[in-house]
């Protein structure tokens, strides 16, 4: 039988966000919160290469138009040939009275699996040396325009 | 009055450096110490989507012409529609008789605050498996040319 995963310890802080992706077209700089930076080089019909900068809102609920609670700033690009697949590296940046800090995240978004998990390297001001990880799940999508990540990010390295 | 923030640890490692960055125009190589490889598609006026992956000098004092103790080597790139802001990931190469190694941030160059701080994620050689934070603080800059930035590393994790 498969070996039992060792059981993961209790994070010592813990809380989900939403994501929203608002992909930059040509004529709608006010909605917009990403933008492509490169042209896909042609490597399979995933978008391989498309690399993604952005500037998103992160929400407690689903509705992209709350009061964002923290700005997620950074990357992805997609990286596979035959399927979507993607990568991330960025900052959730928290600027409220409830929390004023940022904590640094990186890893591989492997969008065909339900639930994914990505590493929260570093963390500053309230999340003063934090690491933790992030577990990725898509929420929806319409086309290529706009799509919404649940992100549960658990600390186990709190100061 | 505002809570006062937790205390946090001294560093067991802490120095201060200066980072300058040269952009490439057209026909300076010689001075040159970074490039733009992006095209910024037009999201805002504050050059969002500009990557710029550089090879920038780290000197004890202002003085760019100074012998550099270190070379920051990574990328940035501008993210935000409505102002100046940033992201970087990149590398300290130490490669002296004092210092020998690498150390590996990365974060969010929030601009317009005064001072910000990045993770340090890693580090390699004298600074085996090093954890802390840098500090940024822009210290100058000429135009769309030149910039300068003071970095406080402070490390919290030392081996």
């Amino acid at each position: 039988a498969r070996k039992p995963s060792k059981s993961q310890p209790k994070p010592c802080k813990n809380f989900v966000l939403y994501y929203h992706d608002i992909m930059f077209g040509v004529d709608d700089v006010q909605n917009a919160t990403s933008a492509a930076v490169t042209n896909p080089p042609g490597l399979g019909n995933f978008k391989f290469g498309k690399l993604v900068i952005f500037d998103d809102p992160m929400t407690i609920d689903k509705n992209f138009q709350s009061e964002p609670v923290a700005r997620a700033q950074g990357f992805y690009f997609y990286d596979m040939k035959n399927d979507y697949n993607a990568w991330f590296a960025y900052t959730l940046v928290f600027n409220s009275t409830q929390h004023k800090g940022t904590l640094n995240i990186m890893g591989a978004d492997l969008m065909m699996v339900q639930s994914r998990d990505l590493s929260v390297v570093g963390g500053t001001g309230d999340f003063f040396m934090s690491r933790g990880i992030v577990t990725f799940e898509t929420d929806t999508f319409e086309g290529a325009k706009y799509f919404r990540v649940k992100m549960d990010i658990k600390l186990y390295e709190c100061y």
